[in-house]
């Protein structure tokens, strides 16, 4: 059963909701070990990223797309990679994932990477952006007075979101879900746009981390009524993961819950089930297991597998929250297909579910769920 | 050894140890929805709530129940189910699950279900009373003193503890694990019951979520003897699941472990290991993982598979919390023993368990310790 | 290939990290029970303690090292063990766990078990000295002034470190995580010493529980560059479990990156994900899942497999914790082997990982990364 699932799920033309441009240029292998890990720190001397779950699943799933046998060493698949031009590697390991649309934040380290409409180049499919609320805010800091700063933010948000698909925000990164649920105060909010713009006056570089304004954010992004992106759980060490845990959130979501706007956890590992839990409990919030899939690369089957609990399958959908190696474009689909497969197989052989509802289940999370909640009627 | 394995445990008559009454009357299609999903916001019409785990186990293990073929649509299950009486249809489910006794938590929107002496008539097996310690007090309220709340209290909890089992409070709803583990004062209870009261004689619904009194419950529930249930972890919107994790009560349960009252943690999704480390930490802390196996539906088998870690299996129990739609009682039962088979039945191939070794535990957890702790000694 | 892999693991030669001596003289079977518990409260006479993972794990894999079938009964297994002389037992026991290296934290309770040479004595591999800080700071508080107590403290730890290869401390235990991450100030440690001591000139036994003594320990510890292991979550009912999640050591985490000192966070269940998410983002983390083995049994495989997400292979170790019962030094490392076996047999039957590359990362965790990180150059 599993073979013929399999097969059914690797047809799914899927849409990735939470992506990011794939590297445009060669980098050494030391670099590219650093992109392999959420960790920002150098890679100690004596180990390589290789060898963590992630480092097995592109030797085995990304060296076949190469031309090699699955888990060549590091070497071979260092070798081969690297004696491809950027934009073929792309192509092939972009193309392999079959996936059909990418909804693109375009919000982090963004000259490193392809942009919106080289991403466009690089695949058959299509793609559409998401919109990182920070960024917008940080574009529009210098030489504004505080005063203004909420008015040129709107004015900024409105220009770039007028052709996103939605809005991200990042308010886990630079705070933690332990924030005050109810909207700002004018005054509270001029105050804290003073602070910050003396520091950007001053010379640093714009960097929103003051609660007051990351709460502003949310407040604008949500009155767009465009669905807004979170990311919750895992990522880089500038998370304090436990201040993530979507749970936190539960005021807040509460007190949005009128708006009207949908609201897209991502990753959330791991604190999936919690995840889960606010997307039975809440018509408006839906989640992903995103990042966790490729970083967690053979035991992503068991991330999945969790993440198929309290949630009704309409509030679930596909991330691979890839940036950079296109290497995790690819895998973030492979991965979620093959954990979807596994554990969905074992409930048909079981006859807890049929094929055909299996099947079912897992295009509504790989593409339909995504087309519904951000509106892509051409899908 | 899984159909061997399945096929003993089918025959263990269960203790469900916690449970409500299943509904008196034909309910709409719509209400059913709601009735199956822990959410208590309208279903939205993008979705079905048949498209969840829940949903997909009662298609797979109700439909048979009603003549139909496992994986019944949804439409199709909807048709026979609304042509059936309620009595019949009720007494056909709860037949199916082979439960021979039922401990009923009477304190819940009673008027829709049936209560303990129409729930009796509905099963060949014998049921009790667990009387809920918020109800008891909301039921003195009106027209009581401040003064003479307490005592009016106690005598309704006696009054209405005389043929109970065990009590049950709900303070993870009405406020959280995160309080004082101390019992409140003399003083500090009366100033809170007349802030209650006063909101209560100017006409408010008599609903306690003062933390002074829910703590006050606590304490007049232990001094009973009565072995007390806790909701802990997964409920309704109304909980903030993150303040419900049962290691919040920690300082508590130290604090009442003199008492001789035994503590029931109910379904404690998805802290349902931290509930594991309490029951093996102190004698008098038992849990189970109730609600949470009915709605992971075929997941389920992981949930019961995690409850088998650091708890002594004279610590664990069975119950369905089913509430309405009888499909709910016979959920738990199918579920539970689908559960404890799929993961004993690996040890037993394995080696690592014998075949009777695992039967014997499932009796312990399916039924045994429910009659110990609660002093079923006909059962 | 769950048995081919189960060969090959079955050889390599253990390096058990952190673990304790086993008794050193004949026990009853009440004391038996007590000591395959982390609870310290007497075992009910309404149950056995054989009725746990960890009891069935004794009887099915010590059982046969003591010459009877698998699964003998307790009986059976208590009359054969307490005919054995405690030297053979013991002897018997730890050879049958093919560990070749023992990392002896000697810091608990040390009169009822072998001390190190003793230790050395009983097994053909290797023993070291790990040391437990606060046994050295509590060593030295009789009769010493508050001036002159980190004095005293750094002479003992200097002597009782020279051929020590790590050390401990019990943080979690006597205060949890939730502690200022910064060292504290000379004044600080002065007025804390002032107070402690004056408890013990009144003839307490000297206990450390002054979060600023132990947040001196843990400096102090650091500074001396030697592998520094953490107790983290699961413990006996000292600790209180939710503050003992090893997300709360973050920012201090960070406050020592610079220090060079290596952090081994030991045990961690049920918060194991997120130390893996802590060793993942920061070089000088590791961790392992030491006591939780023993004590979930056949379940322990899922909680091994569940080790192996997000940490790279490099910064995972094994151990035991065992403590008393020679039995769980065994244990420990037949559940070790085999949840390592069953995690990845899976992974190379499906072709995700390759049979070598398995071997390999089991070696690494086994021993290698040990080796490496406490520099044990001869092994």
């Amino acid at each position: 059963m599993r073979t013929e699932l399999q097969a059914r799920l690797a047809e799914i033309p899927l849409i990735d909701h939470h992506v990011h441009g794939p590297l445009k240029d060669h980098v050494s292998r030391a670099e590219f070990e650093l992109l392999i890990t959420e960790s920002d720190r150098p890679v100690p001397a004596w180990m390589t990223q290789f060898d963590s779950q992630v480092g097995f699943a592109v030797r085995r799933h990304c060296a076949p797309v190469l031309g090699l046998p699955p888990h060549a060493s590091p070497e071979e698949y260092w070798a081969t990679r690297s004696g491809l031009e950027p934009g073929e590697l792309t192509r092939r390991l972009l193309a392999a994932s079959r996936t059909r649309r990418w909804l693109v934040e375009t919000g982090y380290a963004g000259e490193r990477i392809a942009g919106l409409s080289e991403f466009g180049e690089l695949v058959e499919g299509r793609v559409d952006e998401v919109v990182r609320l920070e960024s917008v805010l940080e574009s529009v800091a210098r030489g504004c007075t505080a005063d203004g700063l909420v008015a040129a933010f709107r004015d900024e948000l409105q220009r770039r979101a007028r052709d996103a698909v939605g809005l991200k925000s990042i308010v886990a990164y630079r705070h933690g879900f332990d924030f005050d649920p109810e909207p700002p105060s004018r005054g509270d909010v001029l105050r804290a746009a003073e602070r910050w713009l003396r520091t950007v006056d001053a010379g640093a570089e714009p960097r929103v981390d003051d609660i007051v304004l990351l709460r502003m954010l949310l407040r604008e992004g949500v009155s767009t009524g465009l669905p807004l992106q979170l990311h919750a759980g895992y990522g880089d060490p500038d998370v304090e993961l436990h201040r993530c845990d979507p749970l936190l959130l539960t005021r807040w979501l509460k007190a949005i819950e009128g708006s009207g706007t949908d609201v897209l956890l991502l990753h959330c590992y791991p604190f999936h089930r919690n995840a889960g839990y606010l997307a039975q409990a809440f018509p408006h919030v839906y989640f992903d297991v995103g990042l966790a899939i490729n970083y967690t690369g053979a035991r992503s089957a068991a991330v999945v597998a969790e993440s198929l609990e309290l949630a009704p399958f309409a509030k679930l959908l596909y991330s691979s929250d890839a940036w950079g190696p296109p290497e995790l474009h690819h895998l973030g689909a492979v991965l979620w297909r093959r954990g979807m497969a596994l554990a969905m197989a074992e409930w048909v052989d079981e006859g807890e579910w049929s094929l055909e509802e299996a099947v079912r289940v897992a295009t509504l999370i790989g593409r339909e769920n995504a087309a519904r909640v951000y509106g892509l009627d051409d899908d």
